[in-house]
Formats: structure tokens, C-alpha cells, sequence
């Protein structure tokens, strides 16, 4: 299967209805990728066995693999293996293997099996089993037609990952036919928009090999940059140049690669420098100690802080002059200098970052509009304030989220001109 | 379009790789589900012309109405807008209204408008401009071929939620075809699993008219009962014996409806009660102060609190004695009480609730193991502890939401019982 692709088709009307986020394709994508097989296209349907297999013969069309999940389980509305028997007109066979080993698993404990479980035992003539060590629900290998395998799979995560790991992943790699090898790196930006970033680099974005995409997302762009070669070494090889490049144009708007995140990667400067931080967040409300702490291994540079959300508690924790925040009020580069002065003596970190803004959707007037954010960063040589417009259409929440991102970039920037 | 179906088609190579989860998706579908309107497949491409016109000239064969998200950008891989036009052997045409909307928008503090944003306010030939109140990506509403009518939104999700609520919510509601109404209510439960949930009301769950729909995210349970009726009125008079029903048997597990959050409903409590809360936390590190500011208008109701991350600020902070801290550790009743107590007397609040507790994944012992979380509340009328065990298969950020999610529904029992 050279150049033949692999689809993925989940089943499911909870998919349909969105009760639940499709983890299930996004996990099994990013282990196609990993395997450098190519991936083209996902695909939802219900639990209906006209459309199931109509997108089935579909992907029979197109691609040398498809991959299914859901519709294995015993209840009437599991139709998947039948389905796929019928589409490609093959009689169902119950495998007595299969059946003793569903009462060997159900029966553990002495619970009755009950009958609609043996269904589970039944498979199309030629296919094989894919075992499935957790759960009940077996899943299948099956060739139903020259060129086109089918892989299934339970819908329930734990269930399908084993069966991954056990079975189709080192079946994949056997016939997996391309023997090109994938290497893919995320480069993370912040601090500028994704049209500036991309015009900086548009002839990097035509590449071919690597290939360079950016995708936005709040206060945040990616670039993502894929080599393609015999091995991974060389594909490396392609990837270096393009990715020095890429860092020497962006300079310091790059914050990181692959899982970094802004608060991972400011935590780890405080780390290598041993220093500690603070925090004083007034329209944040904690969200910014939040992001700090989300990341594991914080506390060994995180000392805490103050949410200073009323001004009382910006003069009693934090000793904000009440002169100053009655003259230039709570959202004002005075005030934050003094939260950040505050709670870094307080707290005796080497660091500290403050928040105040209007976050909306009241409490704006024309001098400071909802969206108008003011951050300060204290260190050991001294305290800068900036201030933010972020507008007042994205709603409370984004306000919240992008006072955090820029003050963690900040203090980020801050950290490295040090 | 009585009877025709609408289909959600996701563009993104990101997607295909797995960096992200379909969010979109789920999201597109829940708001079609509640309007009552027959979704029957998902599909996702990458950022190929090809394959793009592929899938859409395959949905037009399907269905009447296509809602696609993604490509929607300035850079070189969106090419949603370009692709359906050519499909369809439509030409592109500027529109200088939205050139100059772009322009307004991108110019906000005098940046420059970079040359690719132009592409932006390309559209076919005949389509209908779907605003964008968010950001410099519009969408389009476009009837290509007769009964066939497309609707593009960016990948952004916030971008997307806007121009769905305020464009494609209106039109799929005169469009729809159908005459029936469909209402729907959701119901939201804390403090109780989906399955007990179910068990408890297995008979309402088989109901035809209104449905009644259980599903599961970390913390909380909803139930969705949907009723179609020929008008609104007879919808609701299906809906209310039964939402009354479910109340009753499930009594304070149920803490809200619909756009109800914990922290909203105990925000309301507070308000409604003049009353004033702060809070202390450890492990949580300002993810409960972030919930509940996360909601407009908690300003009346919130004051702030600390951020006691390490043992040094608890002591001095909240003067939680050393001795109780080397006795006990930081992970105990004595210590949250110590904390809640402190807290609330240091901003002078009516509550306080406080969080410690290992989150993982590093920190645990035996006898403290990773997952264990202890909750304070402390009111008017005393302070109370209690414990909690989340155990250390979920990950750390789950801890600390499941953290933040016990400590509102405890302040909201005891506020209910007050």
C-alpha cells in the first residue's frame, strides 16, 4: 500500500449529537502521523446501517486502511461488524473461541452472561480477531475486498488504545508498505498575530519538504514543520535548517516547541536561575496562579499569591496606597507597579507579576474601556508596567485568558533579556 | 429542506495530525441536535484543494445544508473560500465593504494591515457575507446549486460561536424546514455519578416525547430533555411534568439549568443573601478564584483571597499555625480549617472556602497519596471540613478542577441549608 492512505471512520450517534468530543479520532490521527502513514480523511456517521455502509464503501474507494471505532457492544444499536459483513455480502460466523472467552471475561465473579453478549462472537467469514484485552468487545482485522483492510475498534477509549498498542500498531508498521519516515516539530509563538508571523516567513510557507503551516489559536500561533524521508535522520537533516531559519527571523516571538507551553517555559527559566515567583491578580482572579500551577513541578518556584480582587484587599494584603488607587484608579500603571511591588516583598519572591483590567462585560467607561488591561512585572533589577487593549467583542473570559498569555510572555521576555 | 440534512465538513491539516481536538464538531452538533435539525455525518480534510472539493461536492449529493469550519484565515493553506468557488465554477469577487471592515479592524492602533488579509474579503460570485464580529475572518452564506446552501466559519472557536450565534443561529431557524418546535432544557447535577444518576430515573430516560438524555463531563452530570411540539407552548407543557419529576427524585443534586455554572449558581446564592466570600488555596493555585470570576459580575459578591501555595504564605497569610502545619501537614481538616478561617477574617468576608491537597504527580505517600484533596468552608455559622479521594489515574489538572468543582458545590449545599 504504497501512496494508499488511511481513513478514520467513528460510529456513533452521541458523536452526531455532540454529546461527547470525538477524543478518539484526534488520538488515533496523532498515532497515524507518528507512523508517518498518510491520513486524509475522518469521518462520523450514526448508528445507522444504510449510512455506516455507504461511508464504508466509500473509504473502500480511497484508501488501502480504514480504521472504525464504536458499534462492537452488545446492545441493539451496535451494528458495526454486522454492517460491514452485509456491505461486502458475507455470512457472519459466531468464533467459538471468541464466545467462551466473552463468558470467561463477563462470567468472572459469577455474574450471568447475558445472551445479547454473544453477538460479540460473531465475525465475518476471513476476518480475523483483534483482540481485545480490557474489554468484551473483540475487534477485527478484515480484508473484505483486494487493496482495503478494516480495522475495528470499540468506542470506549481505554478499550480501543490497548488494542491498539497490542495488535494494530505492530500491524500497521508491517503493513504500513511506504518506507518513508515522518518527522514533525511545533515551533509556539507569542506576541504576534499569525498574518505578521506569516508574512515574515511566506517562502518558508511554500516549502514542499518540509512543509511549514501556521494555525492560530487565543493569544497563541503554531508552526508546524514536517519532513518527509528515508529515515529519521534525514528527515532531521531536512528539518534543521528550516527550523534555525524560522527562529532567526522570529527571534524571541518563538517561546517554545511541541508540548511548551508559556507557563512551562517561564517556570523553567525561574527554575535554571533558582528564583521564585509571585503573583497579585485583581480582573484575572487567580487565573494566572492557575496556569502557573497547571504545569507539574511548579511549587518548586511558585510561592503563591494574592487574588486582589476588591481595592480593600489591595491596600491590606498588598499595601496599594489608597491615595494612589483614589487617583488613578484600580486599573492603572501605579497600581499594578505597587501590586507587584506589594506581594513581591510580601511573599519574599524574586519575581512578581500583577494584573488589573476592565474584563468586562460592565464596568468599562471611555477613559479605561472593558478589554483595557495594565500588567507589571517586578525582579530584582526593577519594575515595568505595560498596558493592553483587548478589545471589548471577545467576551469576559478571553479578556481573562489574554491578560494572562501577555503577562506570562512578559515576564518571559523579561527573564531572557535579564 | 424539509426532511434534508445538514453536514459539518472541519478543514485542518491540524486535525488530521492530531494536534487538536474537534471541539467544533461537538459544538456545531450540540446546537444542531437542539434546533431539532437531522445531522447524519462529519467529515474532516486537510488543507488540500483537491480533497476539500471532493469531500463538498459529495456532501452537495447528500445534503441540503453544509456548515464548514476552517481555512478561513489569511495565509496561504486557507483555502476553503477559493475551493468551494472553483467546485462550483464560481469567480471570486472583492468585496470593498469587507476590505475595508478588515482593514477597520486589523488597523486598530495604527498597526499596519498586512497585503494578505486582503485575500479575506474575496467571496464568490452570489454568496452572502457571514460577519464576523470577532475577528477579520468573515464567513459566507452561498446557495451554489440549487438546494444546497454552504456555510463557512473560521476554525477559532470563539470566532465561530459569535457568528453562529448572531447569523447561522436565525438563519438554520428559518431555514429548517420543519414546523415542529423543538425546546430544550438541560438539567445539571453535582455530587451524584451518571450512572447512579440513571438509575435513579431509568423510566424517564425511555421516554419518546419529551427525550431525556444523560451525559457525563468531569465533575457533572446533565440531563437534556427535548420536546417537539407544533408550537413553544405545548413543547413546554411536554417538558414541565417531567422536569418536576426528575427534581423530585433528585432533590439538591440538581443545582442548575442551561447556562448554569457552580459558580454562578453560588454567586446568586451570595447576592441574593448580601453576602461577601473570599478564598485560600493550595493545590488549586487560584483555579477557584478563576472559576468564579470566570462569571460577570462577581465582583459584588467576591472580594479575593490567597493564593497559599506555599507553606510559608499559608503561615503568614493566613496565620495558620507552624505547629498545626508540622503536625498535621499541609494536607489535612486542621489545616483548610486554619485557612478558611484565616482567610475569612483577613478580607472580613460572610464565607471563605479553602483547597489543599496533593495534585499530583509527583508528592504523594502512602499515607497522603496523589488525588487526596481537603476542602474548608467557613460561614456565619462555623467551619467545616471534609475530604476527598480523586485518585491518580486522571492527571493533575483534573485533580485541581475536580478540586474546585467539590469546594462550590459544598459551599453551595451549606448555603441552600442555611
Amino acid at each position: 500500500m504504497a501512496e494508499a492512505s488511511v481513513e478514520i471512520l467513528c460510529v456513533g450517534t452521541e458523536l452526531l449529537l455532540g454529546n461527547i468530543l470525538n477524543g478518539n479520532a484526534r488520538w488515533i490521527a496523532e498515532r497515524l502521523a507518528a507512523l508517518g502513514l498518510p491520513h486524509y480523511r475522518q469521518t462520523v456517521v450514526g448508528d445507522n446501517p444504510q449510512r455506516l455502509a455507504a461511508a464504508v464503501l466509500e473509504a473502500a474507494q480511497r484508501s488501502a486502511v480504514l480504521i472504525t471505532t464504536g458499534g462492537l457492544g452488545p446492545t441493539p444499536d451496535d451494528l458495526t461488524t454486522a454492517t460491514l459483513a452485509s456491505a461486502f455480502n458475507t455470512p457472519l460466523e459466531e468464533r467459538s473461541e471468541l464466545w467462551l472467552e466473552i463468558q470467561a471475561k463477563l462470567g468472572q465473579g459469577g455474574r450471568p452472561v447475558a445472551a445479547s453478549n454473544r453477538r460479540q462472537a460473531l465475525l465475518p467469514r476471513g476476518a480475523e480477531v483483534l483482540p481485545n484485552p480490557l474489554g468484551s468487545a473483540p475487534g477485527m482485522i478484515w480484508t473484505p475486498t483486494p487493496g482495503f483492510t478494516v480495522l475495528t475498534f470499540p468506542g470506549v477509549p481505554s478499550e480501543m488504545k490497548a488494542m491498539w498498542a497490542q495488535t494494530a500498531d505492530p500491524w500497521l508498521r508491517r503493513h504500513g508498505g511506504t518506507s518513508d519516515v515522518f518527522v514533525s516539530r511545533q515551533l509556539r509563538f507569542s506576541g504576534i498575530g499569525e498574518s505578521s508571523l506569516a508574512e515574515q516567513v511566506s517562502d518558508l510557507l511554500e516549502g514542499a519538504n518540509p512543509t511549514v503551516a501556521p494555525y492560530a489559536s487565543l493569544g497563541d500561533v503554531t508552526l508546524r514543520l514536517t519532513a518527509c524521508a528515508d529515515d529519521s535522520n534525514q528527515a532531521e537533516a531536512l528539518l534543521q535548517p528550516v527550523e534555525t531559519e524560522l527562529r532567526r527571523r522570529l527571534g524571541r516571538f518563538c517561546y517554545g516547541t511541541d508540548q511548551d507551553s508559556l507557563a512551562s517555559v517561564v517556570l523553567r527559566l525561574l527554575r535554571d536561575a533558582g528564583q521564585t515567583l509571585a503573583v497579585a491578580e485583581s480582573c484575572t482572579g487567580g487565573a494566572l496562579g492557575a496556569a502557573v500551577t497547571a504545569v507539574p513541578g511548579s511549587s518548586q518556584v511558585f510561592l503563591g499569591g494574592v487574588i486582589a480582587y476588591s481595592n480593600a484587599v489591595k491596600e491590606q494584603l498588598l499595601s496599594v496606597p489608597s491615595q494612589v488607587l483614589a487617583e488613578h484608579g484600580a486599573v492603572s500603571d501605579p497600581v499594578v507597579i505597587a501590586m507587584a511591588q506589594g506581594v513581591r516583598q510580601r511573599l519574599g519572591s524574586d519575581w512578581a507579576v500583577a494584573i488589573s483590567g476592565v474584563a468586562g462585560p460592565g464596568g468599562g467607561d471611555p477613559e479605561k474601556p472593558v478589554g483595557l488591561v495594565h500588567l507589571a512585572v517586578a525582579g530584582p533589577d526593577g519594575c515595568e508596567a505595560i498596558s493592553q487593549r483587548f478589545g471589548d467583542r471577545r467576551g469576559r473570559q478571553a479578556v481573562q485568558q489574554l491578560s494572562v498569555i501577555r503577562a506570562l510572555d512578559r515576564l518571559r521576555l523579561r527573564l531572557l533579556s535579564g
